[in-house]
């Protein structure tokens, strides 16, 4: 094969793919990319939230068979913006739910946080191909996810820059001498502060985060590091390694995003510029690949890379993480509901930062001893429920 | 597959391996993994240039079907050696390629130099798995010895540290999608010297490489960047990629071996420590993996890789290689028979340091414009013959 040929299109026969949560950041990246190599995929549906025009504008660009949006309110500008184009239009959650089993060989699995469990699961039983950018199904509902996953056949692409680097040199043949997987972290906003002065981290520094531009909610999570345990919950259920096996190494410049070290010695790595066009096109072209217009790494422009171990006292979610999945049970979708009410407290001024990781730690001990494993997806929604209940009571406590 | 479980035999039917060159540097790493897995594997051939006493003791410790010396003087003495055992002796040029070609699954390919050409030929014409460590047989005969592995069937596993890297993380899938190789170098012992520095650089002061401990004439190779220059010329014969996708960028660590950048913006990298058992073990096991005793790689411990762009003017040899690549034809054999001599005459105190280039740029400027790439190993051996002649007369007019 010559390398100088012109390069081919992605797929030969064009794949049937919907795009949920398509008017995000993850969403607008995997249109742009369908985009750049149009013929190659037919798109089934389309959903978002609540952002209606970018909804209609994606569809009437991509003319996908059906556009979904999520508030059933927005029903009627989604249909008179749809008139004529015989594009379907729908909304609500059946509806989404509906859109999502439609056969398709892809299906980028986008939408933000519990909204995205059933669509996602929907997607996941229909056996297609699921690029995973929702955290929840792995955070909060792992076990019965990925039985779900099993049962159906389905395929999951993980999305998510870590996760989709070990996915990219994780070798099938090789499992079994998996020695660890190291998740890299960027070590946040506050990875050279001291306790002190995180102790009185305003959320303007907090959000602050050094490498990759993002929402407030996750990037107070990378500067308490609960994104980095969250990330090794979903590591230990997308790859059959033990937490044990997991570590997680602190790499400021965050260009290795993730590596795989084998019982050889060869360590394994995925490196690329901040840009999650970069594992979106993985996913999309998966197991070839494709081109994109990412910034290309350039290590020596960079100069270098360092690394340094993580410093658990200062960064205590890290070991909360570890606790969870050693617990199982409701364990990790407590610490995940908990999370969520402290950072959405933190940020409306009523905990400060330490507080944050130090309301999910109570939380954790107050409630996980006694809950089994959600087995459904009502279930899991129920201790959701019930946790950023008593989180937001511990919070009332709490207030200055 | 639980990753706790007992780690399993590497192959459940064992392997049937010959090491041709049994008793140098990765002749004894590559017994050493045989000899933590025994089981694993049947020995059918071992072969020594001129260590009998190293040969008779392997030999006796593993058991292969013959023993080859290739010094038809030390017949005796090996003879001796393995009386009574049932282990055959055999001695000289013509018994050596005789064992090479004997059956068998995997066939380490590591004797040094243009000794090398015919017994590996001899493997790769048995359609064995070869883990080519001979330099030798891509740069001198580049064209002629992958015609041969194309017919045969066999398979090439490279084992130098930078081919096994690439070779570890290029997607069989995704060939047409490789934007760039990069080959990472160390930047030898005068990375940072001075071009007067390098012109009054001592043999003691080229051969103190800066990572791996190895011998004088590719300690002085990794001084002058030529060794890089030849890995460049090895990876295009190795991988279907041009010269002009090939990049050498300095890592002084030496952490990660070599890397492989997609269209898609990712790039894949082989990271490990110096040890020599990693690469062999990756072509031992392939494409499966098994476990080493190599020292972990432990990059909190080590806190910083860093890199930068090869200085072109301080190390012509890079160009030189690039040109001989571009010129085809018998250039690439030029280039290393006239740097061999050139090094030699170095290390014997007859050239200047920074005179080695030179004097190989000359040869090539007179001799690489009326030659064709040769179509035997008798054409290879011809034009390395001719070639060391007219170095040699060239360094009596040089010497000082």
């Amino acid at each position: 094969m010559a390398l100088e040929d012109p390069v081919p299109q992605t797929h030969a026969v064009p794949r049937r793919i919907s795009v949920l949560g398509a008017t995000g950041s993850v969403g607008c990246s995997t249109l742009d990319l369908i985009e750049r190599d149009r013929a190659a995929y037919e798109i089934v549906a389309l959903s978002a939230h609540a952002n209606v025009d970018a909804l209609i504008e994606q569809a009437l660009r991509l003319r996908p068979e059906v556009a979904v949006i999520a508030r059933e309110d927005l029903y009627e500008p989604l249909r008179e913006g749809l008139a004529g184009t015989g594009i379907e239009a729908a909304a609500g959650e059946a509806a989404l739910i509906e859109a999502a089993g439609r056969p398709a060989d892809w299906v980028m699995a986008a939408i933000v946080g519990a909204a995205g469990l059933h669509p996602t699961l929907a997607a996941v039983e229909q056996g297609a191909h699921v690029a995973l950018a929702n955290k929840e199904c792995l955070v909060c509902a792992g076990e019965f996810f990925l039985q779900a996953v099993a049962r159906s056949g389905a395929r999951l692409l993980p999305v998510d820059s870590e996760h989709n680097a070990i996915f990219q040199v994780l070798e099938a043949e090789a499992l079994d001498r998996v020695d660890k997987i190291v998740l890299t972290a960027s070590g946040g906003p506050f990875r050279t502060a001291s306790l002190e002065e995180m102790r009185r981290a305003t959320p303007a520094q907090a959000v602050a985060h050094p490498q990759w531009d993002m929402g407030a909610k996750i990037s107070v999570d990378s500067a308490t590091m609960m994104n980095k345990g969250l990330e090794l919950i979903e590591a230990h259920h997308l790859f059959p390694v033990g937490e044990a096996r997991i570590d997680i190494l602190v790499h400021p410049q965050s260009i290795i995003h993730s590596m795989v070290a084998y019982a050889d010695g060869s360590v394994l790595a995925q490196l690329g510029t901040p840009d999650m066009r970069i594992p979106i096109a993985n996913t999309l072209a998966w197991p070839a690949r494709m081109q994109t217009p990412a910034a290309r790494l350039d290590l020596a422009q960079i100069g270098k890379l360092t690394f340094e171990a993580p410093d658990l006292k200062r960064f205590p979610a890290l070991t909360l993480a570890r606790n969870a999945l050693q617990s199982g049970g409701a364990a990790p979708t407590i610490l995940n509901a908990a999370n969520e009410v402290a950072v959405a407290a933190f940020l409306a001024g009523k905990l400060g930062f330490l507080d944050i990781v130090q309301l999910v730690e109570r939380l954790m001990d107050d409630l996980a001893g006694g809950m089994a494993a959600p087995d459904t997806l009502e279930g899991v929604m129920e201790i959701d429920r019930f946790v950023r209940q008593k989180a937001a009571e511990r919070v009332q406590k709490c207030a200055v």
